[in-house]
């Protein structure tokens, strides 16, 4: 029997990793500036074709589903028992990095190899995910895969979504020569699969800041995503007396400023505050703006705290507009619920980090994930390894690859010690 | 003698006023939004043909300088003392109104015509002028006329002012059959002209809250205009920490919110402040920015409290950037001095509306006009008419005829009192 965690195992998984790595960057479209990977045009099929081959050719039972989510099995010795996932995603946004999603997908695979070669007897199958579109970049909404999946879109919604060509969800799947007519097929029920675990990136500055080599996370904060749009009175610059305007250019930067004080003491709920993108109309130097639309991007660990976030948002807005003379219109876009993390998995990757006298530390994930889309229907767990300067959805993203393996080396004994659980636990 | 008083000759000028506005507002470029007419366009030209045309009609003695400033003389009975010039603009910004500056060129001809047909005897010679471009739509710079004529606009500006096409100003003068390379013939000398008086729309809100039916120029406050960049780390907006982030754009919203306060408790030095235009890079809900850019445009009667205004905004641009780990770039793009109205001029003006019964009252304008271009080389007064709900630059900007027939019975009279006074009070 080999030993998951010998260093010669490691420096193979190290050299491995790295060359899929540089070879799944090559199926980029803009080769200029980092990444761009976007969902069923060419070569995001031909990167899932390459990860299809080689799951093929290191044994793995390989089968698709009707809108490209792709599986790669390693059977168990007793599959009656719901399987182990792993996976993430392939595609990458516009000029983004080689390992968002890409370490979670190569780490799974790497992790079911090393277990099949190990010749450790384990009970549950063990399945390799690649989940289709996780970024909303072509769609606007992200995790198309898992949401299908756990019946959380609908064949409305296909035809609904379209991406900037007017194209639908719909019909790029039918060009890409899937089947959205037969979505229903994609779903999982309940109790299908035993538990779920993603390696991915941590996409923020915390584990760099700590020092620690690998992160567990408790909880996926979830994302309030707001539109909000100030109607103010376009007038001359010059010629307005202050107290004569209706300028919703303030009334942005107050409602900003405010919510941004709370967010900051709210740190024990790992609030974050963003307004990541405001257009000003006309947007003259010397002209009043009639209108103000602005985003709003808040994310929570804790539900109640949530909920207290919108109360508060509301009335601010309220308030700060009654004030100016300005009104408003406030579109929710997104109102997800946190996704609390599965305590034995979560204990399983701490107690494989112990042996492997890993650094680490239990922590949230700002970032959602298709664990959290999954969550809906499994327990889950991710583990997270360092972004470097906390960059990611750029080309400066990076990660060592040395980091990446000592990733794959908590994912694989991870996986390996929870297709041995019993069934109790996992539901 | 005609009395230039007469109700007769006020319903006269009032319908001949009505009809010109309306026929000048048939050169534009959008009819179905608003009045668009941009300087050394085929429009522009025509229109300036028309009330060129105008002016030979009614028996003015008609000049045009080598850029296209036109000129209407009524000769009086001392050519040798310096005249007294009365005008505005005729070109109009993108969907904009059909009174801005135009009541101001075609009030000068109208009191020059009543004069003219009054028989009453003035010494100095009027004369009524069209300025070219005092919109900055086209070359991004206003009041090119009166800055040649000031010897504020040099040869070199005309190479280097580009419009959007990348067409100079040298260019676009010489495609319209004027002579970029004489400039030098533009320019008047200190002393050459002997007062100058505008009437023109007040574009704000003030005489219409107040119930005036004109306002008198004091001052006009000169506008500083400041194009600030702040530069942050774009970060992703869920997996970065409050405490952890360099974002730009309540950095921003911290500056405006201090400078409006201030600029809110400066009303004795009618101080406005405002941020007309904001773009965040790169935009997305999900990102935190990398940078924000946006202008800040401040306007002051009071010249001193301008300098306080920009010691106050290099500090609280340096604390708050310094606080929030933002670095910034500041570029100061018009600082410009407030300028003071002559007192005999607004004298005259306050006793004609005193004469004539009319409401009236002493304001600072907000707007910057050819008036202060031109205060540089001759003493001048402004006159204000209503502007409807204080909209300008839009194509809901309005002024009842009355109004603009009331402003020009002032200017008329005001001419008239102008042309004969002496010498000594004009310098």
């Amino acid at each position: 029997m080999l030993d998951l965690n010998r260093k010669v195992l490691f420096d193979q998984s190290l050299e491995r990793l790295k060359a899929q790595l540089y070879e799944l960057a090559e199926f980029n479209e803009t080769p200029e500036h980092g990444i761009t990977r976007i969902v069923y045009t060419n070569r995001d099929l031909a990167a899932k074709h390459y990860v299809k081959e080689y799951m093929k050719e290191i044994g793995l039972e390989v089968s698709e589903d009707v809108m490209g989510n792709i599986f790669g099995k390693l059977p168990g010795s007793n599959s009656d028992l719901p399987p182990v996932w792993s996976g993430s995603h392939l595609d990458a946004p516009l000029n983004s990095g080689m390992f968002d999603g890409i370490v979670g997908v190569l780490g799974a695979i790497e992790a079911l190899r090393l277990i099949k070669e190990s010749g450790l007897k384990h009970e549950r199958d063990l399945v390799a995910v690649i989940f289709v579109s996780e970024e909303p970049t072509r769609f606007g909404m992200g995790c198309l895969g898992s949401r299908a999946m756990t019946n959380q879109l609908s064949s409305e919604d296909l035809v609904k979504l379209k991406d900037k060509d007017g194209i639908s969800l719909y019909e790029a799947m039918k060009r890409a020569n899937y089947r959205p007519d037969k979505l229903e097929q994609v779903r999982i029920k309940q109790g299908e699969i035993g538990m779920f675990v993603e390696l991915h990136i941590e996409q923020g500055p915390v584990l760099e800041t700590n020092q620690k080599e690998i992160g567990i996370v408790n909880v996926i904060a979830a994302p309030t995503e707001v539109k909000l749009t100030i109607k103010g009175e376009q007038r001359h610059a010059g010629s307005t007396p202050m107290n004569l305007r209706k300028d919703p250019m303030p009334a942005a930067a107050e409602i900003l400023l405010t919510l941004e004080t709370w967010a900051k003491d709210s740190t024990k709920a790992h609030t974050v505050f963003t307004v990541g993108d405001l257009k000003v109309f006309p947007g003259a130097s010397n002209v009043i703006p009639n209108e103000v639309v602005m985003t709003i991007d808040s994310r929570d660990a804790d539900g109640e705290n949530k909920e207290k976030f919108m109360a508060l948002l509301n009335e601010v807005i309220q308030a700060v507009c009654a004030k100016r003379g300005v009104s408003y219109e406030l579109e929710v876009k997104t109102h997800d619920q946190p996704a609390q993390a599965d305590s034995l998995i979560t204990n399983t990757i701490k107690k494989v980090c112990e042996e492997l006298k890993m650094d680490h530390q239990v922590l949230a994930s700002g970032a959602y994930h298709d664990s959290m889309i999954m969550s809906k229907i499994v327990p889950f767990g991710m583990i997270f390894i360092p972004s470097r300067d906390g960059i990611s959805h750029d080309a400066r993203e990076w990660t060592e690859f040395k980091q990446v393996a000592s990733g794959v080396q908590v994912l694989t004994n991870t996986l390996y010690q929870l297709a041995n659980e019993g069934v109790g636990s996992n539901e």
